[in-house]
């Protein structure tokens, strides 16, 4: 018996922050009897009185939405992250640390129009939203104490949305967080040792090997990791080197928008559901520094796993262990490519 | 305005692990208007005919379960972690790198009642649990090629349980998960540095300060870590040394069984509801050297945040930057305490 990757468990690294996956093929014809998530298929209405976030209404906090006709940015009114509060730090002995943070939290609405959900928008619409980051992400960047700007998409309620009009959100901070900075890390190193971009180097071997490509156009590919953890995530990233969206050119923003696009269809058509999942743009740090060593990409977290109804759950085993698949990364691209 | 945990934004350093969290104390004012979970109280049957664990049932994989009256433990029909695949590895450049894992995965009923959960046992069924549990990880130690064991417990519909008749599971394997090594790496650099064991010196820490502590009996400690991430999160840890289960007397596995009852009916008190989480231990690795800087300890994760229908969701943010939380872990202590 040969080893091999469609049958027999194994664990693949990410070398982008450091971390393993374990993958286990066989488990796939696991029957499952645990809970199922309800379908939503409501006939949505293109305005809805009650949203906070619909032109013209009343938001939480009392402000008034304009009647905007494109995408429209305001400060979350329940934001995680504020600018004014008073600077503290405590630290006591090895195990008490802490430091205050500021920063700025913003909601992004993607079109007027409450029905809609970013596959449904026109590329004119999509490109619309990547020229509103890119505004968003050199405007925050002016900001002395901001020094990591987080952009990201929850879409549906499975993931937490609260709210069905197509929004997205920007967590701006004084600190780079966690995820992002694992990545720092490995793309400096990478930098430093090699004089090359762990990101481009990434693609280029991938478009090589074309297994794990879903779609492809001049500037982005986008492509199921190699070191995926869920069931469908998939990644789209540059050609060819893009430090942040600050030094985005307008074609390259809209092969981006083509590219986010084109990934949202096809997921929709995956599970013939409005397919949730959790989005987001990893990117140069605002610190005021040079970062070759980065390239703008964006991740796909989506946790449907069989059908519309049943998802991953990342739990026991995931969060005191390590994450866990059991669809391999090539099987997930093939049927995203074919669709 | 003075800088105060209780109101203003902050991070708070994980020393166990090396990693953050984002604590926005002032958002727990926000509403919520987004998903609700279902609460399933349906009268519980003490056997059920359809349940692949109670006793005398045909499992899925074709096994006539014993007619057992504790504990019952056999290995996953469909365990992601099998003996019997041939050893490989694949290396290619920078960016392809795997290796196959074999690994054994158990389920362990923890009784023959279907209805009960771990909180509706009396401590001498629990105590039952905690010491099958010695018994599991003496005889995974002995497996040559077993590195780590991971002992765990899904609880809850929400937490990907598919099954409510009271159970846990091991993982054991051949590499040592990600978590786990966070832990040792961090664990042996205090040991080598300062000659002592980081989790006992957190316990004594803790113990001087009384804020997040929730529960104490003879050998452990029941508190919400500093840089919890899950709203309700918390910790079982031992007041002096204790490395493994494998080290553990009878008075201590009894003191382990009465701490992990006393939580979980705090737990359940807390929203009127059987409380879901994952939780389980983290120990020294069965890699057949001596372990001296580690500590046993238990970790719950439970997903609750302000009602037995309304969840944190770690979507976003929090898989793209760094786990938030609004609730301090002060507050969450201080609750948990009182019940
Ligand atoms: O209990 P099960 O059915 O094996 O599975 C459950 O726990 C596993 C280990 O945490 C997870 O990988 C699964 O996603 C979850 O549904
Ligand atoms: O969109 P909301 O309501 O701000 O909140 C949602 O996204 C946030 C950022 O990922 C998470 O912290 C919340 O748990 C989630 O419900």
């Amino acid at each position: 018996m040969k080893f091999s990757f469609e049958e027999h468990s194994h664990r693949r690294f990410n070398p982008f922050t450091g971390s393993y996956v374990q993958v286990s093929p066989h488990r796939s014809k696991r029957p499952w009897q645990g809970q199922q998530e309800k379908i939503v298929k409501s006939e949505p209405v293109t305005y809805d009185p009650e949203c906070f976030l619909c032109p013209g209404n009343t938001r939480v906090g009392g402000e008034v939405n304009p009647d905007y006709t494109s995408t429209f940015v305001f400060t979350n009114d329940f934001g995680a992250l504020t600018q004014d509060i008073p600077s503290g730090s405590y630290e006591e002995g090895d195990f008490f640390k802490a430091k205050s943070e500021r920063g700025v939290c913003k909601v992004i609405c993607f079109s007027p129009d409450h029905s809609k959900t970013i596959p449904q928008l026109n590329q004119e619409e999509v490109f619309d939203v990547v020229k509103t980051w890119k505004k968003e992400y050199l405007e925050l960047s002016e900001l002395e104490f901001i020094n990591y700007v987080q952009i990201f998409e929850n879409k549906g309620e499975v993931m937490g949305c609260s709210n069905p009009h197509p929004h997205g959100q920007i967590w701006a901070q004084e600190s780079i967080p966690d995820e992002p900075l694992k990545k720092q890390q490995k793309f400096l190193e990478y930098y430093q040792g090699k004089g090359k971009n762990m990101v481009t180097e990434y693609v280029q071997a991938e478009l090589v090997k074309k297994e794990r490509i879903i779609y492809e156009n001049d500037s982005f590919v986008v492509l199921v990791p190699f070191w995926a953890v869920w069931p469908f995530e998939a990644m789209i990233a540059p050609k060819s080197h893009i430090e942040s969206l600050a030094k985005m050119s307008e074609s390259q923003m809209a092969d981006l928008a083509d590219a986010y696009r084109t990934l949202t269809i096809k997921y929709d058509r995956l599970f013939d559901v409005s397919f949730p999942y959790s989005a987001g743009i990893h990117q140069a740090p605002t610190d005021g520094r040079e970062h070759p060593e980065w390239d703008l990409h964006m991740v796909f977290y989506p946790p449907l796993l069989r059908s519309a109804t049943v998802k991953k759950f990342m739990v026991g085993y995931e969060m005191l262990a390590n994450p866990q698949r059991d669809l391999t990364a090539e099987k997930a691209a093939g049927i995203l490519r074919d669709l």
